[in-house]
Order: structure tokens, then C-alpha cells, then sequence
């Protein structure tokens, strides 16, 4: 069969940490590992009754031929529909404990009943874990995100037109947002014109943090948008769970020159980040190069810069610094990037004479460096007073 | 203060059930139990880096004076925007385990230590469980979605109107959609339009499925709505997180003798559970009254007949029937029916002749008897050829 990722490397992961048996339940993996099926009935919603669907693809170390996939009743409709690699399908679950228990028989079956399960433990569900438990009492049950997450590093060709879609598909909202703003507008009425637009462009809205005046406060609120004030626009929407996530800045009347200043020193930030982007480079480089620029900048005391990797997830792999909020195990802080990989870039002032002022890119490693995707209207995008 | 909620019926149900705190997590009960509120940034998206994004509301038997949410850093802008009834709020977690860990030290600062709590088991993240039970060994957790669905029952007039707009927002939608539509388009493409038509209108598209010609398949899919075909959609949406969940027949040209005959089959049983309902019925009065009228039809065996409430999860309380695949606690198969429920009453057709008819009505238990939403477009809505 044709896989739609590479389970060479997936097996590879799954030796070096001594897995036996994916069993992957979130919808992003699930899909990931489907090559972009999801079953549509429940492609939003989850709960059912008094319990969730909960699909499951469990790949074991003994390769595709002994994969399974457990489903809900009607997935038989789309499966005929699109095709599906998975050679063993039981769409027989209507629960999580359901899925557990059809899991477990899958296992056994197998003859894992004592080996490594590698689930999604800030996923899977509670009561799906404790029948897992009770039923297979001699596996052990460990953590499969970081397996997952590097399976996902390097993005397929399908993969990376999806978060140009994506991308592409956000700033041309935003342009069309400013298009229909007027002064006066409310930050919340701009962030529903804004989620209007995205779903007119077939994305799924994720959020908008929108900013004007001096207030740093980015929750779309009553706040309305002043001729001469900044609007800083940032926003997440997805293709086909392919995630886009880019900040442009606007202004009513032409921007003054503090404001030219201030958004001219967000993007020497991010252009010197986007030189250390290339295979083999690191994201220690790339916090090097933006924080070496920064350092000569008049305002440098209000800037801050970030970056991460991003595809199915916020903040995925690569995880570019070994200091964040989150347990980053395989940090690219060190660790080489590769071609595929896809970065989100982004530079943030809080500027106390003209509040919030930012530029989010997403960038994707290539051979020979990397791609810009929606890598426009990234100067004032200037709204008539 | 004022709860957005019936904190009576709340510490009630938790005596009855031996529950100390309730820590809900699911955007469903946290939704209600803050009276709408939901995090705009994680409206959609829930994974963040190598974890999710984790809410958590505990409301102890003690009462709301000494209940707590967790919640992540920027909720700060819009729970001060919009206001927040719970007295101690911690907005420090970005992780299921960091929610797990706050939650424990806050249910320790309760001496409830050694109580019982209650999660909803079937969404609960498997590491918070296995937080919790580390951090405290002493209590009991057990499955708390009873209790939230239970509490949940009796809609309240905020949530009534949210079902109506959800309600007529989808028949509007499924209208529309067919002023748009021409002969020969997929059922595929049909939905797409519905998704935009629904989006245009303020709700959240969660599905439609969509069935044509003598096919029972209703999966969008490259099929095509040919003229003299009916076409069945049945679709689900969202305002606020509220469900609105309808079915509605169309054919190209006029209907057939069999066609309006098998539709009008639909609407005899439709009605006589519609008669069925009033406070004080139950479910098992509706469902008898539904298949007295179908026994005598003389499609009878191509006919079936489902009710099941409806709110913010699809298939909520009350439950109408204790034979449902789900584990139906508190059914309401004998129960009293009481104002404010919610119903979702469907009827289907399977027709060897003519392929899938279905209705399906959303109803609103009253004072004296039942309101229905959205109780337009039920005969056959006619496309030119």
C-alpha cells in the first residue's frame, strides 16, 4: 500500500522509544496519519450522549499490514467514498469506552498484550485510559505526543499547500476586513468581519486578538477603532486543520512617524530572523540573529520576539527554544532545521505612546533556505478616515 | 451573587450523587456553568504545544463562594470585559497537567482532600486524572456527567432563544441553499453551500448529511441531484455552543404521487409524537404514540422513529428511550417531562422505491404542551428543473 507519511520513520521513532503500538485518537493525528481523512459528521463537534466519538488508528511496530482503525457506524459512507489505506476498520464505536474496549482486542490480537502502548495522554480520555488499563493489565501505557510530533516535523507537499491556503487565505481576509472597516468600528465587529471573510475563503476561524489605541489588550472588546489610532490584527484559521497564523497592522489616515518608526523596527526583527531560517541552521540561530537586531533598536526595551514551528498544532515542531512554557522534549534549539519544516515568526511591540504593534510570518524551510507564505501587506495598511 | 445557573438543583444532585466538587472541563459545562462564557482564543483550536489548552470550574458543595476556575494567562482581557461570577479565579494554566496540578492544590485548600469529585470521565485528559490521583491520593474521583446533564435539563431563556436562532437559523440556511442550487450539482457541493449559508448567518456549521436518488448513502460525495430526485438534508449547527439539529425534504420539479405520499407518511408520525408531548409526558408516551401511528401506514416497514434531547451536546437529557446504545442514565423513558426540555424528534424514511424521506423538528417543552423552532419548509420544497 501507499502510505500517506512515512512509516520508515515512524517505525524508527517508535524503536528508539521502545513503543510497541501507536494508538494515536486526536483528530490531527488520526488525520495525519489518513493523509487527510476525517470523518465529517464529526469533524467540530465530539460529545454524543453521555459519552464522545473517539476514532483510534493504532499502527504497530510490525508495519502497515497490522494496522487497525475504529470508527464510528457511519464512517462506512466516507470510507468508500475516499478510500482508505487501513487494512483492519471496525467502525463499531459510539464511545470512549467503547473504543477502549475494541482497542484492546485489536492488542491482544496482535500479541501485545504485554507490550508498549504509546497514546495521547493530555488527549485521550480518561475513562478510555482506565479500561485500557483494565483490559490489557501487563502493557504498559506511555506517552506518544513527542512520537507523533516528530513523525509530523517535515511537512508533505499536501501538507505545505494546505498552510499556504491557509495563509494566503488570512491576509487577503484581513485586506478585505479593512476594506469594509470604518472608523468607529468596534474591535469585536472588525474580529466578525474578519471570521466572515476567512469562512468565504472555505477556512475554519480559529480566533482574531485584535488591538487598537494604546491599549494592549488584544480580546476583540467595545473598543472602537480612532482615525489616527494603530490595529494590530492577528489571527489563526485552518485548511483542512492546516493552521495559518500571521499578523498584519492597519491605521485610519495616514501613519505618523512614530508609527512608521516603531513598525519599520518590528520588521528589522523579523527580517534578521528570517536570514538564519535554512537547512541546518537551528532555532537557536534564528533567536540570535532577531535578538542581535534588536539590540540596536531605539525601542528595544518594548520589543519582544518569538518563534515556533506550526502545522496541525499551535506551537508544534520544531520547538525552537529550550525555555518555553511548555515541555519541548526534542527542542530544535540545537537540533539542525530541515527542509519542510514550517516556522511562524513573529515580532511584538508594546509601544506605551502607540500600543500594540506587530508582524507574524509563516515561513517554511527549503532546500536552499526558505518561503514566505501571505507575504504581503505587511507595511500600514492604510483604512480612509 | 447571581448565578447564570440553578446552584439549588446543582448542590442537590451533587448530595444525591455523594459529590463533594464538581470539576468541570469541557467547553459544554464550563460554558454553562460561567452563564455563556467561553475563551474566544480557544473557541475552535484545543491542542498547544505538547499539550491543550485546559479549563476547569469546581464548584463545591459548600457553594459558589468557594469556587474556582482555571484558566489560561490572556483570559484576563475578557473576563474583564464581560464579567466573571467566581470568586477565585487563576488564570495561570497552559497544560491539562498544570490545570491538574492548580486544581489539586485549590480542592487541598477546601479540606476536601479526602472527598469525592466529580469529572466528566469521558473528556478528562488521561494525564490530569493521573495528576489528580497523584496529588490526591486520598480522594475519590469518579464520573461526574450525570450530574452536569442532569443540572442542564431545564433550558433557561437565554438558551431558548440561542436553540430558535440555531433552529430557524438552519431552515433559513437549508432555503437559501436551495435557491442556489441547480440540477446536476453534488450533494457535496450542496453542502458546501449549506456550510456558508449557516456561516453566514452567525452559526457554527457542525455537519449535513445529504442523501439523493434511491441511495441511502448520506455522506456528501460526488453524487449528483438529478430532476424527479428528492434530496434529504439534515443538518447540525451552533449558536453559542447551542444546537439547532433539522431535516428537511427537496426534489427538482414537482414531487411524485409516491414522493408527497411518503413524506406525508413521515408528517403522520411526526405529528402524533408531537401530541404526545406536554409536562408531566415521558418519553416512553411518545414513542408509543409515534409508533401507533406508524403501525397503521402502509410504508410501516421502511419507517423508523428516534427522539432524544437536545442543548449543548447532541443527544443530551433528557433521554427518551432506555435502549438507546448509549448508557442512558436517568432516562426519561417514564420520567416526567418537564418546561424548558428540549427535543429532537425524527422521522425516517427508507424507501426501495424512492430513496431516503426524513423530518426531523426540534420541540420545546411548554407550560400546556410544546413550542416548535424553526417549523417551516416541511412539505416538499421545490426546485425548478
Amino acid at each position: 500500500v501507499n502510505l500517506p507519511f512515512d512509516a520508515a520513520r515512524l517505525r524508527g521513532l517508535m524503536e528508539e522509544a521502545g513503543v510497541d503500538l501507536v494508538l494515536a485518537t486526536t483528530k490531527h493525528n488520526v488525520q495525519y496519519l489518513l493523509g487527510g481523512y476525517k470523518f465529517f459528521f464529526f469533524g467540530v463537534m465530539e460529545a454524543m450522549g453521555m459519552s464522545r466519538y473517539l476514532p483510534a488508528l493504532g499502527f504497530p511496530k510490525s508495519g502497515p499490514d497490522d494496522a487497525f482503525y475504529i470508527g464510528d457506524p457511519m464512517e462506512v459512507w466516507q470510507q468508500e467514498e475516499t478510500g482508505f489505506w487501513v487494512p483492519n476498520v471496525e467502525n463499531r464505536s459510539r464511545s470512549s469506552v467503547t473504543t477502549a474496549a475494541v482497542a484492546a482486542e485489536l492488542i491482544a490480537a496482535r500479541g501485545l498484550g504485554n507490550g508498549t502502548i504509546a497514546v495521547e495522554l493530555p488527549f485521550l480520555p480518561a475513562d478510555t485510559y482506565q479500561r485500557l488499563r483494565e483490559l490489557l493489565p501487563d502493557c504498559r501505557i506511555v506517552d506518544g505526543v513527542g512520537v507523533l510530533e516528530e513523525l509530523r516535523a517535515c511537512k508533505q507537499p499536501y501538507e505545505l499547500e494546505l498552510i499556504r491556503a491557509a495563509s494566503e487565505g488570512i491576509v487577503a481576509s484581513m485586506l478585505a476586513t479593512l476594506a469594509r472597516a470604518k472608523p468607529g468600528m468596534t474591535t469585536e465587529a472588525i474580529a466578525d468581519v474578519l471570521r466572515e471573510e476567512e469562512q468565504l475563503r472555505g477556512l475554519t476561524f480559529d480566533y482574531c486578538l485584535a488591538a487598537t489605541g494604546r491599549s494592549l489588550t488584544r480580546a476583540p472588546s467595545q473598543q472602537e477603532w480612532r482615525p489616527g489610532s494603530s490595529l494590530s490584527l492577528d489571527s489563526g484559521g485552518t485548511k483542512n486543520g492546516y493552521i495559518g497564523d500571521l499578523a498584519r497592522m492597519a491605521v485610519i489616515g495616514e501613519p505618523s512617524a512614530l508609527q512608521r518608526e516603531l513598525l519599520e523596527e518590528v520588521d528589522v526583527v523579523q527580517q534578521a530572523a528570517r536570514q538564519a531560517i535554512q537547512p541546518g541552521g537551528s532555532g537557536g540561530a534564528i533567536y540570535e540573529a532577531a535578538e542581535a537586531a534588536l539590540r540596536d533598536l531605539p525601542h528595544r526595551s518594548e520589543l519582544d520576539f518569538e518563534a515556533h514551528g506550526v502545522g496541525l498544532v499551535s506551537h508544534e515542531v520544531p520547538h525552537l527554544t529550550g525555555e518555553g512554557t511548555w515541555p519541548y522534549p526534542g527542542s530544535h534549539a540545537t537540533r539542525p532545521l530541515e527542509p519542510g519544516m514550517v516556522l511562524s515568526v513573529e515580532t511584538t511591540m508594546r509601544s506605551a505612546e502607540s500600543g500594540f504593534v506587530k508582524l507574524e510570518d509563516t515561513l517554511v524551510v527549503t532546500e536552499d533556505g526558505f518561503e514566505a507564505y501571505g507575504d504581503t501587506a505587511r507595511g500600514w495598511n492604510v483604512v480612509a478616515a
